[in-house]
């Protein structure tokens, strides 16, 4: 429940929010003005793996159940249509690199394409079209800042697999003498300062200001390459949410940038771990994410009320997981018990094969917090692990009998440990944002994205 | 094969949705002028348990995997936003009941209300206020006619469950001379004609036109109540579609009454055995019954094309199943699998109960129609019945079985059988549509169209 408190109580931002809903005309309005005027700023948020399902399960999680009232959400005011993500492949069911290539350069690839078609050609995105007109870009994710969407958006690799090869792209590529981006923050320290190279010095003595805690990064002015854990960051639900202050951050920096040039910003900001919840079937890691990446939207649109010639464009790459909320009949889900979870399944799996079986219950109790029936207890400390005492094989059977117990007494249901095809929600404030009404492609998004970058 | 070439061969309904996308300005020009003008006809379409996830699902289903370009549908055209479907109780997860009220009246209630609100007072319905105002009003639906979803519109009952009753209703409620229906259509027959009441003489008697084949209805004028199954119509699949034939006819008598009288209709058209199919947690069911859905949508868009002052509404009243296009860790989803079976579960079952195990395999095959492997054919023809030989508990087993199959053989992942919390589309074109825009709860809904009832 303190988290919930903590929401209403500190929720300020979420209070700004309200319940309006957008007015088209003021859209239009602001859409026919801006044509005549500069260029906007574009903040592109992208919940990876953010199907409707996570919007609803965020939104019941915040409200309580039988009040007959929801929560405001930031997502309240900004639907504006939905979107296919099939790739350029023999499947309907896209992965974060292709359909990050198609949102990034809006053309469709194939599944693990990092900013190239089909025939591995490089294809211009947003970021290097809006830097080769002199705008400042910017990427915030809480993966690794070389995985897959981050990467489409900055790099060309023929798969997303050279994890290596995109944090030497990120390096490397300039445009005159500068980066391809001003601001790069999230996790990958690990893949910058590799046992073959590190770049962090190197960048350093070439100007770029290379920060590791947060307390630097608030300080920090561009160019600035911001990595805050080796690989991604920690799960909010784990540690503390970072992307609202990332991406607070990200925006002082390239405010700043523009008050000099007056040039307008290009920001992709990706809620990287929603996705890895989703593969994970953990609802609560799953809400906790989507809690860290409605707080950045708030921040985008708390800039956006103070800067209005912003256009804020939301979606998501895919769904992950096949989430839905209900499960196995009953007409319930229990939205108070996903915020009563005080760990990701992932971090209770791993503290179990810590422990001895005769702590297990002592130790999951506090953090499953859940009405575990003593036939559920009896099952679990009782499964049955590898015989050859496999780490890896265990933690799956761990896995699968936490996702099973969580998703019962919750009534959450999962289809898949991977991606689904269902269309995704597509939302949008400020102007042009009309002009992502209804249904459309993922690559249409990017279309009408590359147009505005003039 | 057959079923989407005949689609694409024969649809020039479907050529003619087209794929662009609905312009903002136009449908606010038309909002505006329509103000001044007389009210428009509401068309009003429920999928009953149709999410986003069946749209994906049916428009998929239509395209070639791999083909990378998509069938157009008649929803193309037509989002404008989501809505939430949450009931007035404990619970998150509405039932059919709850959510039709709710569309219906725009007054929220509990799982199970039919027109009433939480302390079970009659709410008026958009049909009944039609009604007062002398407008045209109807319904068709595929379940019975005196199922929750159209009984909502008509009739004020506490539990979905007084089935007679709501025929009664159906046959007693008079405005003036008038029924509260100019024409109902969809099964029944069995609730109006039972045995301590047969309703259809007096009906008749009455000059209420009671047809009962396709061919009478095709002749019918106002009164019109149609009949055409003892409960719900057949499944699709199983059968041939019906919602788009009596969705032409209920048009065709209420243009006459308009024509007549000047008056304004408002229908409201369910495709009900969406939710039946997702329930069962069969997809083949499930496409099949959003194509007779699809059809009758382009039916109504038709109509609008010719009767421009014609509002339609496209929603679900909820999610069924917990549907996803993905499941067990494949990223496929195989449509052209999901087209090629041949008959719903149901069926099938019906089928498999009715011989003996050593014919099983040799009746499936050709229905299922799928690459069912030698294991699977073991597993299936072994399957363990109920010692007691109860066939309800042996129904279950073979459906369980079958949903397993066809769900790993075409990646189709189901959480539940029953009903999801996701929030479901809303689309709407003509009139008016601007003011469903964006996210919005269901009874939002209702109170705009109750707001056009004028």
């Amino acid at each position: 429940m303190k988290f919930r408190r903590t929401l209403l109580l500190s929720g300020i931002a979420l209070a700004l929010a309200g319940c309006t809903q957008s007015n088209a005309n003021d859209d239009a309005n602001a859409n026919a003005a801006a044509t005549t005027e500069q260029a906007p700023n574009i903040i592109f948020l992208i919940g990876d793996g953010m199907g409707f399902e996570f919007i609803s399960a965020y939104r019941y999680a915040m409200s309580e159940r039988g009040a007959n009232a929801l929560a405001p959400t930031p997502f309240d005011d900004m639907l504006v249509g939905a979107s296919t993500t099939y790739p350029d492949d023999d499947t309907w069911v896209t992965d974060s690199a292709s359909s990050a290539t198609a949102l990034a350069t809006g053309v469709k690839s194939y599944n693990g394409a990092i900013g190239v078609d089909a025939d591995k050609h490089p294809q211009q995105t947003i970021m290097e079209k809006a830097r080769e007109l002199g705008w400042h870009t910017g990427a915030v994710a809480t993966s690794q800042v070389n995985h897959a969407t981050p990467a489409s958006f900055f790099t060309h690799h023929p798969s997303r697999q050279m994890y290596n090869e995109i944090a030497d792209s990120y390096a490397t590529t300039k445009f005159g003498d500068s980066w391809s981006f001003d601001v790069l923050l999230g996790g990958g320290t690990s893949y910058f300062d590799r046992d073959d190279k590190n770049w962090l010095p190197e960048l350093s003595a070439q100007g770029m200001n290379v920060v590791t805690d947060m307390a630097e990064l608030e300080q920090a002015q561009a160019p600035v390459l911001g990595l805050f854990a080796p690989v991604g960051l920690p799960f909010a639900l784990d540690s503390e949410p970072y992307l609202a202050e990332l991406t607070r951050n990200a925006l002082r920096i390239l405010d700043a940038e523009q008050a000099q040039s007056g040039k307008p910003f290009a920001l992709m900001i990706e809620g990287s771990k929603i996705d890895w919840c989703g593969h994970a079937n953990d609802i609560a890691c799953a809400v906790h994410e989507m809690h860290d990446f409605a707080q950045a939207l708030q921040v985008a649109k708390d800039y956006q009320a103070a800067n209005p010639n912003t256009i804020i464009v939301v979606t998501a790459d895919h769904s992950t997981g096949g989430l839905t909320l209900g499960q196995g009949g009953e007409y319930q889900w229990y939205s108070e018990r996903v915020m009563d979870i005080k760990a990701t399944i992932g971090t209770m799996v791993k503290g179990l094969l810590e422990r001895p079986r005769d702590q297990w219950r002592a130790y999951l109790e506090p953090l499953l917090n859940l009405p575990v029936s003593e036939a559920q207890w009896s099952e679990l400390v009782a499964i049955e692990l590898s015989a050859t005492n496999d780490r890896g094989d265990d933690a799956d059977l761990l896995q699968d009998a936490l996702v099973k117990l969580t998703g019962e007494l919750t009534r959450t249901g999962w289809t898949t440990s991977g991606h689904t095809a269902v269309d995704v929600p597509v939302m949008a404030s400020g102007p042009y944002a009309e002009r992502l009404r209804g249904y459309q492609d993922n690559t249409d998004i990017a279309k009408v994205l590359l147009e505005i970058v003039r």
